[in-house]
């Protein structure tokens, strides 16, 4: 049987996790807050004192955690990961990171007879309870291949991008898109508003029509409620945009769409609304209409 | 049976009086280029000489004109529908115009006895030919019901919006997103062709993911092709972003992502790529970028 | 001695009269609010009580008005100018509006047998008041000679910028430049306040720099100071940058700066910041960044 | 007699270099590719192999250097300052860095029982070779004051901005500003041009009005006559836009201004004109308009 590390348990590794457990791996979780594993401790995970611990008993590593700087930690400082990589062994990232530390890791990795996989993924914390998540991979195919199974135990589709990196360009690439058509559909909204219109009957337009997005389809109604709890934090959204930047930078790709919409995250992070939906932009718009969306 | 005066036989004009012709309709025609008339002529449609002529022997009148200096000529020349509108009769005209043209034509409309919906549709060429538009419609909720049968004829789907005005409103705020959404999706096309993935993976990521959109599945494929031909054009998606400008700064809606959208589609005019179809500013990018998305 | 009808006693148009009244000019003034011409006939004018009356008794009449529509009423209401204007006279107008409205006056006018010159002004308060302000004309070049006494009165220096029109267009394309600047001055000092600079210096080194602007020299310290006392509002900023926006989409100009700034200065406005200062942009950034720049 | 090490002879480098010989300090200097110290041992100069010879020998060291990773090589590599430095001395880096390398840099020369100044200039290639420069200074004030005569060997005007970081991010906020006035500059050219002004007077009014900058001054005439001779490059003013971009994102500041720019460079970056004079933007829009400014 495959035995699975799994570290980062949050909104999304938590179910990831929990499906790897339902699908019958063996699974040794850790977490940087400890008590987050209680609820995979009950599912039959094994509890792994650091990540090099995690790594050290495991065939497959899989990491899923919030940022550039906490992926560093959890793969270079002395009780990381690389620590206690045996050669041979697969680790995949599903981390969103920028790409130029997926390929160092990936390096890193492969100095010590290791194989990486960048495989971030989209499909939000909805798609990692049901197991539905598309995972866009970086990396060796074959790699990729000899995991079918570890992808498949926690989503339903693998798409392979190109070699390491590839993964992390693609979900800067797609995160873009999903910045720039959330605030497309808020700024649509925010002129309807002004402009009187009845509210549903627009997004019924907006969803019916050529503006029609997955974007309007998660956010549209949950705007015109007010609702902003988290599916996908305004903050990471900033933060994935800001990644985007700096990797268009580097390829010098001119990306006016990005840098609008990074302006006003940005503004929705410095109003206060970071830990709010994404879908919270809204109200950086609705104040300057003086008006409800 | 109810007598139409169809004015304005473009690319959404023609099916659109086609489809009134195979519903039963009486259809009196009439386009500035005579030639555009002939099939429906065998399709039974009648030809009015005028907008005046095609107006005075209709119980409703339809026109879908290119802009707003076109409509007001149809409208208001000495040889113009309203020189020729008898009471009680309703006008719909389809076309992309500005709110405040809107409203101008429904008061003058008023003055002369008759019923105005400014009732814009979506839903492009495919839909026109199908039947399948949506109408987003701005007036009285009365005429809207009593023209039900003459939207059906055309179109899938009536949204009322609100008073006169509101149609057009709509319209631009929709437009508004697919300029957007377009531009969103051929921005992040340009990072990940920079970026050295596989296109044809990158796409299936976004139709997958967060970042899917209608404008992703219409065009998606179709710049992986190269195939830019016209489904709606980039020059009329310009003006339909100048109207949204002109209508915001008029409400006073700060509207940063329509401006870059906009100039990113000025850009692409200024190319020459104004006959092409919209996505045609993926050129613009590939320029920039200095390969192939 | 030349009789000057003068029409718009606003900011600017009350001490360019007092100018010419000191330079000897009889000066027949209009304004839509009378009080505003007591201390102008204390200076020796006269009072007229309509557009008409001013220009009929006038060699030469000049307007300063605040925008297109109240531009429209003072030339085309019956009592307007068009309506007294005898052939061979001179009419400059001082008012910045759009390039479209100063060729149609510039076309009505030659129809009446008089010159019209479209002459907006940069200066400012201060300038007007000192008889220190630059005219940029639209018109012929002989017009310009004939009347360079008037316009010397209330200004230093003529530039020619071409026919009827090219004033206009002159000034929409140097109040874009000065919103753009202005923009640029507000959001560089918002980097440096939040980043911990002290202020003064930073001020000193935009100022000492390749930074360096009359945008940073006359509102720079007043920003520091918080003293958004008026000089140019900002809702006459947005005015311009909105007429510039038309103006470029006409003209087909991409202008990404241009529409960057009017979406601030309409933040700015949408705030109620309308009234004050142009330099009270400064606001919508101190929100964002949480402290005082 | 003071001696200073000087490392990094390219345009800025080489004539404060030179000044500090006229002054009549020692000076070791030290470029990656030596033949451009041959004129400065002319005038007396020594040659130093390597970083760290040049750093050892020396009471004082300024670097000026093109950028972040080149930096980081001349202070940490085996040969390099960090490696020779002594107690007691005085590191003065010119080089227009990251806030936060600037930080690492003050921290690791302190380690060493040295002191770092982050002092980038103003002033361009003409300010260096006149000794004009103005230097933006973080680090210690005493350290500024100690160091007196070295600066004003080299510029006119030594501003403290705070503690180390200070001077870097005054830096990156002072581009910001120039590379958006340059922008606007040439964004209000391209209006005036496509609409047919006479340019030369356009420029005229630019200079004479609220419009007028450093920027319009340097590069006007030059853009009019097509002149892109480098005085500050395209490529290194899109760098610094890069690092004004990451340096907001960290700080949380919008910055749709900078944004819109930097979109802006990196278009002409991709035109190939980095190599050029920042003012070949106006190529960009010239393509854009059609016609020459």
């Amino acid at each position: 049987m495959t035995t699975i590390g799994f570290i980062g348990l949050g909104t999304m590794g938590s179910p990831m996790a929990a499906n790897l457990l339902r699908k019958g791996f063996a699974v040794a979780v850790y977490n940087r807050t400890p008590g987050k594993a209680a609820e995979l401790l009950k599912l039959g995970a094994s509890a792994a004192s650091s990540p090099l611990e995690a790594a050290a008993q495991a065939d497959v590593v899989v990491t899923i955690i919030s940022n550039d700087s906490a992926v560093e930690e959890v793969y270079y400082n002395e009780q990381g990961i690389l620590a206690g990589l045996k050669p041979g062994r697969t680790i995949i990232d599903s981390s969103t990171i920028s790409p130029a530390l997926a390929k160092r890791l990936a390096a890193d990795v492969a100095a010590r007879g290791g194989s990486f996989l960048d495989a971030p993924v989209t499909g939000s914390k909805d798609g990692a309870i049901a197991g539905t998540l598309l995972f866009m991979v970086g990396g060796s195919k074959e790699t990729v291949e000899a995991n079918r199974d570890v992808f498949l135990a926690m989503g339903r589709e693998i798409v392979h991008m190109g070699e390491n990196g590839s993964g992390a360009t693609a979900k800067l690439g797609h995160n873009a898109i999903v910045g720039i058509n959330a605030a497309a559909l808020i700024e649509g909204m925010a002129i309807a508003a002004k402009g009187g219109l009845d509210m549903p009957s627009f997004l019924r337009v907006v969803q019916g029509g050529g503006a029609a997005s997955k974007q309007a389809d998660l956010k549209g109604s949950k705007i015109l409620a007010g609702d902003y709890s988290v599916q996908f934090s305004l903050a990471l959204m900033l933060k994935d945009l800001k990644l985007g930047s700096v990797l268009s930078d580097g390829l010098g790709v001119p990306t006016p769409m990005l840098e609008a919409a990074k302006s006003l995250f940005q503004a929705g992070q410095a109003k206060g609304y970071g830990e709010e939906d994404l879908a919270a932009l809204a109200r950086v718009y609705e104040e300057w209409i003086g008006r409800r969306i």
